[in-house]
């Protein structure tokens, strides 16, 4: 990419999400981007996210991928309204794709809105959505080192969850440092570690989710 | 991205690319080009394969990432010529940076050339590097749902290696599910189930590429 297109375009969106970000001011809509590698765990984040809060917020689902409607799908199952984005080519979400995506909500009576982002550690992070928060999932599956070889993300995010943490027995990885790490990037990163598979770790994400929720 | 850009974009990779490639036919040099995730294993994979094939062939590392030199001095401890290119924000190598890290390999004494693309399961597979094959990395820790749901790059590459088989029976990876959809985007792709770890399966990713170089 060349440097100057790159500045055009971020600036073209950095204006749509303050727009998106001024309606869901204005609607109540608590909004996280969650993003991570492909298959770090998002889709079952939400599953879980969905089925411990859904009887006391209103939530609602935008899945960004490149192609398939298979997250939309299981986050149908879940039981809560989502709207499915194929980007095509591209590998990240940008605020024009969500505004598009809001005309299928009901902003009026939605507390909550999770977008999970298309799976990767590098775009996702350079554009703004109009989010509350940019939350990042990292599964212990692919290493510790990945804080400070990927800065950017981890420099964006309000929180840091570290999913798969069932797996540790089978890796090398250091939770040690990659917690050292990330701090060492974004000192204020709020870091849990969780499994989805266990279930451990997740009443602190859900914890912290409400406590955003009881702020809006 | 709008689409004119990145047909441009593409466009003047692809002629930077062939030139790459007449250059390493000229020379004898063999070249191949990893990509995947982050955390998916391709530098783990390098040092194995760095450490079955140096004492036969001239081998050759380019690392890419976005920050840090951490890849490279892990290939150099292994003991051949890497040249590390940081890409700062790029979400993958093209065909110019290839070609600026040449001048820092003797090209005439060279068998084989390894680039190790960003971790990134989406943008490396639009870019052409000049490259006699592209080889992808799934760990199975990512789940057996990316075929279908990052379909280019599965297209794009001839060898699929799968990689941590071994962390298999702590996932619900379907090992038959992964190959079938794989095949269904890429029926000639060559899918190679490994596990650097246990080092199960590496004899027939040494011999794939040893083919390879045979018949260059």
């Amino acid at each position: 990419m060349k440097v100057k297109v790159q500045a055009d375009i971020l600036g073209a969106n950095d204006r749509i999400a303050r727009e998106n970000s001024q309606l869901f001011a204005a609607k109540g809509v608590y909004v996280i981007n969650i993003m991570s590698s492909p298959g770090a765990g998002k889709t079952t984040l939400l599953e879980k996210t969905i089925a411990a809060l859904k009887d006391r917020y209103a939530i609602g689902v935008i899945e960004g991928d490149v192609a398939t409607t298979a997250d939309a799908e299981r986050i149908e199952k879940a039981g809560v309204p989502v709207v499915q984005i194929n980007t095509g080519s591209a590998c990240h979400l940008d605020g024009s794709m969500i505004r598009g995506a809001l005309e299928e909500f009901d902003l009026d009576s939605l507390d909550l809105l999770i977008v999970e982002n298309v799976g990767n550690l590098v775009c996702p992070a350079e554009f703004n959505l109009g989010e509350r928060h940019k939350v990042m999932l990292l599964s212990v599956a692919e290493g510790d080192d990945k804080p400070l070889k990927y800065p950017l993300m981890f420099r964006e995010s309000t929180a840091l969850v570290i999913n798969k943490t069932d797996l540790i027995p089978y890796t090398n990885f250091d939770m040690d440092k990659a917690t050292k790490d990330s701090l060492s990037i974004n000192p204020a990163l709020n870091i849990m570690p969780v499994s989805c598979r266990s279930g451990e770790g997740l009443d602190a994400w859900y914890g912290w989710l409400e406590s955003g929720l009881a702020a809006r």
